[in-house]
């Protein structure tokens, strides 16, 4: 069945340039695709049944492109340490826990309760190491609404021996028992080797054939901090930079996902764009970890594919709308750092960074574009603060993004369907 | 009547030192002063009525040392714009709007409420240069709880003619009416210079004469930005450094608040040591409008005094909680600038720095100090994700500090009173 949404309508379909149709009407079709966005209601739908969210924002819903489900147990803990020593220490402990299916269902419920009620509907997301932990990640993604890519964690070196380890034939056959196991409508899976330290070159040449015979995607980590990059110069002093790591067993390709990308050089953006590479920021755990300060400005003018990520639990918001706002700090930061020449990101920027950019990986076009399934939050700011004067839809976007909590958004549509607040 | 509040007692009576006593006892006397912390009741007050928060936090309240009432509306929107034009686009205009008695009693009443319900019981505040805003100010602030400091801004020069602006005669002379109608309790008179860029030298001078004749605090700006510094160089040829401009009018003297000092030499810290005047950080404005990242941590290791704000609205988060995590994240990029050679903050110092250095502007001893009035907060994080084990209050505490909302807070003491979640 046809049916309207009402609602001032906010898009962001491209860097920088903002959408808005205030008091407008979002046409979805029977199969919940985008018929439209438009000022008035056209006469051919007059019939159709209509939602009106009255004065609330509907907005496009996020995408959070690199996040860690197990770590999730962590949030707002343990970050006194670099990333090396922050991962045997706190990480990898915490991870090991989901050897246990109880308690691995207990948190990815939460998980993606708190993921889809806070308006995010796709994710790219690293699991744990453990198979049945990993497909009920994406059974309780799956059942909230949350949509995209999940990966079992490939790490058969510099693991936590006794506490967190697989030997390589371990992780290859899970793998492939995992691979079989994937049987869900909207959560697929991503191939995920950890990162180039994890993984013995073995490791990496298996997991390259598989991606490579069964199309799959990929997911890894790249130039996060420099420490790491030191140590992957140990490991592979062939390669001359990191991505060559990963080139050198079919693992760097079209749409590849690679997180952080802090210190990645002149060189290394270029293979980024050549393989059409999507380059994950991380804003806030780059901070809390003392990673660094990442040139998101710099990628973007190059023409770089960057989307963002909350990197739970480096990062300690999972909320997209402060991941979005952490862009904006951290790209304000390099500012600082490298005069006034650099410019930051606006809110429409980094919104967008926090949407389409991320949504076009799974195949969504620009914005709210007639034929996508819809994805969209529906935002209530009538609790903020009473303004100084009268707000432009731009003005409220704006604060809304600042000052959203949970409770603001009142609905949420994820691939065409109503799975937070709905009436559907 | 004495009683006893029961809970998981946690303090941070000096940098670096977190008191935590496990379902302890928190004793207060019928005057709301605080008999003592006890690991087990002590006999005498074994007959008291007791107040059992179960496993909950109870932890210090916040004093917010930085921030502008009048901007609370502007919460959020508007930070494209480095420090001056900011103020001039934004800021000033927003202030205008508090000539009207009836909005300014609807924010006040509105950011008064936010304040001490999020855990804030102490502030250094700004107003706006209305008179009769400000007593309203001051009047909504002792009704919700929230005591400390207030002041009504001065600036007779570079305001915003026709919106925002007054005379040296007429800022004198509110300023002495002001001060004859401040009379409440714990909501006492700062005097308030915005910045030297906003008061000619005969107002600064009037308002040093007046600081002396009444025994009078004063607060205002330091050293925020470049631009900033470098238009007090020219309005102050002969001031080598941005605070000679306040100490030549008498302004610069024992418990001065300044807020910012980002760029606070050696010379302008020395000075701040020998007239025992606050620095106050606020990481999260200095980010947002691009000012810099101030260096905490060399203030602390040179025995400055150093507290922190929410410099609302520069800063978009009001929860000192939040203030307190981008004090920690600010410390973080400063080490990423500066090299790992640079300490970050960690959590307890943050904490320390967000409670007992600024309580003790008010005359408070360290953490829960007996004889103190009660400023406590009770923290309930039972709604938090289950964690991977056991842990510990310290653990707890860290957790309370990246994760609470709002609704978390369970509590508030002030003054000795449970204003918040009360018994009594």
């Amino acid at each position: 069945m046809t049916r309207v949404l009402r609602g001032n309508i906010v898009s962001a379909p491209e860097l920088g340039r903002l959408d808005v149709t205030e008091h407008g009407y979002l046409v979805l079709e029977d199969d919940g695709r985008i018929a439209g966005v438009f000022d008035r209601l056209p006469e051919r739908y007059a019939a159709a049944p209509c939602t009106d969210y009255g004065d609330a924002l509907v907005m496009q819903s996020f995408a959070d492109m690199h996040l860690h489900a197990p770590q999730y147990p962590m949030l707002g803990m343990g970050m006194d340490l670099p990333l090396l020593d922050w991962l045997n220490t706190y990480a990898f402990p915490t991870e090991a826990r989901f050897a246990d299916p109880d308690y691995a269902r207990r948190i990815y419920r939460r998980l993606a309760s708190d993921l889809i009620t806070n308006g995010t509907t796709r994710v790219c997301m690293f699991s744990s190491l453990h198979t049945e932990a990993t497909w009920i990640l994406m059974e309780e993604l799956e059942r909230a609404g949350v949509t995209g890519c999940v990966g079992k964690v490939n790490m058969d070196r510099n693991a936590l021996p006794g506490v967190l380890e697989e030997t390589t034939e371990q992780s290859v056959r899970e793998t492939l028992r995992w691979l079989e196991g994937c049987r869900f409508a909207h959560v697929k899976p991503i191939l995920t080797p950890r990162f180039t330290p994890s993984c013995t070159d073995e490791l990496m040449g298996r997991l390259g054939q598989i991606a490579a015979e069964r199309g799959l995607c990929v997911q890894s980590h790249l130039s996060e901090s420099r420490p790491e990059m030191a140590w992957v110069r140990q490991l592979h002093p062939d390669c001359e930079r990191y991505w060559e790591t990963y080139d050198k067993f079919g693992l760097w390709k079209d749409r590849t996902v690679m997180a952080h990308c802090v210190y990645s050089d002149a060189e290394e953006r270029a293979a980024m764009r050549r393989s059409n590479v999507l380059a994950v920021h991380c804003a806030d755990s780059n901070v809390n970890i003392c990673s660094g300060v990442c040139p998101v400005r710099q990628l973007l003018r190059e023409g770089n594919w960057v989307a963002l990520g909350s990197d739970i639990a480096g990062g300690a918001q999972l909320p997209m709308y402060k991941v979005v706002t952490a862009a904006i700090r951290a790209s304000k930061i390099r500012r600082i750092m490298d005069g006034e020449a650099a410019d930051f990101l606006t809110v429409e920027e980094a919104y967008y960074l926090g949407t389409t950019a991320g949504h076009r990986y799974f195949g969504a076009g620009a914005g709210f574009a007639p034929g996508d399934k819809l994805h969209a939050i529906v935002l209530d700011d009538g609790d903020f603060p009473e303004s100084a004067g009268p707000l432009s839809v731009r003005e409220r976007f704006e604060r809304a993004v600042y000052m959203a909590h949970r409770h603001n958004i009142i609905a949420v549509w994820s691939e065409g369907r109503c799975v937070v607040g709905g009436e559907n």
